[in-house]
């Protein structure tokens, strides 16, 4: 690198010790083919990528914590990359969302070891799902909720969700798209409260198969209109023949809300 | 008006007596011009006008009672048109509804007197100013609230809410380009309310002037950050010599949240 360049963009430099580098993202996934790079839309994890490789000037791998699907949203979603920069771990944050597009924020980054992956370290994550449960629809919360006119009964709700707390085979609760061996998750809580018009889900657990927050929306959202029982969801749980619970929900409704990470693991 | 015209849109037929009709309506203000028709964008009174124009058959002039900014939102804006239609006038709104853009709905129509007039009827209306206030941004509350990464001292701002409310001349909280010429205005109600890292101004009163709301804001976030003190908010209302009592804040962070009228007058 000559001088010149150097003097363009001091973050370029190299030689810096490699460092993993743990960022919060925020976004608004509705124009987004998801987290992942896809071939059929602009992803979150290339827009983030480009970002940091134009402020560092390297070539950079990012992994998240969570894939998220096409349309869902994230509060704070993790993600790490490597670097040799030399730009304090703690400035990134500020550094990347200059040049990041309205609807993707990185809220704060900070420095971890080496051996930290966001995937396979141990987590609790939260997502809530939000249902917007009135006759008719309010233009404002279509972007981040799922607009539902028809009667739910929330206490029914509640109880299916009870049901399905703890450690269980989730299989039945997986797209068939899934491609993991083990479908056994553990779901640490699960909480359906409506608050006006708006029934929030709210469920933390140990990790999350494909699509299994949608179909687990779907499948409660059922049972709030009587079609399904909460007891046909313990059903659904234990069959070892392909059982559908419910519909998947749309993604719209669907945030990525927190995931929590081992202090002494990072 | 031929047969099979007639079978193909029976809502067309012409000749039942005039109704003057109500409506409650909802719309993300983000990508429109405003309320009202302009030369330099799509505004929500013109793209409802089309709406009811296509449903009805007839050439339709609707009024609002709040001409709502470019970018400000509506969860329950009021207005009214006539009609020879024969649609009953409570299935207007689902019947407009799927006409309309996912940003714009109907929540509900009625029928009302043929001299309601939805801005010269007695009217209490609520406006509600949304301030994110933490360091960084949220995507997901980007195009609904203002963010403002300074801290805002939430007590300061409350004092001088106050200080606003009962009947004042509001002429220095009105955009110059204000053409009434009667600047008194009641608030009966203003108040400042953080949760978490929003702060909610809620303001209802009996009409509000040109970019009212929005001056309110912008000098009660001055307020907050100390750059001005509630007490010079009473000398801006005081004041016969133009005083600027803080910034415009923007549009985005705006919505008219209810217009009540007296039911007697309907």
């Amino acid at each position: 690198m000559n001088e010149s360049n150097r003097m363009k963009d001091d973050h370029s430099v190299k030689g810096c010790p490699l460092r993993r580098i743990l960022l919060s993202v925020s976004y608004d996934g509705t124009r987004y083919c998801g987290w992942q790079v896809q071939p059929n839309g602009i992803s979150i994890q290339a827009v983030l990528q480009e970002a940091i490789e134009t402020l560092t000037g390297e070539k950079i791998q990012l992994t998240g914590a969570s894939r998220t699907d096409a349309g869902v949203h994230a509060l704070d979603q993790a993600a790490v990359f490597d670097t040799h920069s030399a730009i304090p771990a703690e400035r990134f944050a500020l550094a990347i969302n200059q040049k990041l597009p309205e609807d993707i924020a990185v809220l704060s980054s900070r420095q971890v070891s080496l051996d930290f992956h966001p995937r396979y370290q141990k987590t609790s994550k939260t997502y809530e799902y939000k249902i917007l449960n009135r006759r008719t629809p309010l233009p404002c919360q279509r972007l981040y909720s799922y607009f539902f006119p028809r009667p739910l009964d929330v206490e029914a709700m509640a109880q299916a969700a009870a049901l399905l707390c703890g450690t269980h085979d989730f299989k039945n609760f997986a797209s068939t798209k899934t491609t993991v061996r083990d479908t056994v998750r553990t779901i640490y809580a699960l909480s359906v409260q409506k608050k006006d018009d708006m029934i929030t889900l709210r469920i933390t657990g140990n990790g999350f198969l494909y699509n299994m927050v949608r179909i687990i929306a779907g499948a409660l959202i059922f049972v709030g209109t009587g079609q399904s029982t909460p007891e046909s969801l313990l059903d659904a749980l234990e069959s070892d023949v392909r059982v559908v619970p419910g519909p998947t929900a749309p993604a719209c409704g669907l945030t990525l809300t927190s995931i929590c990470y081992d202090e002494e693991e990072i």
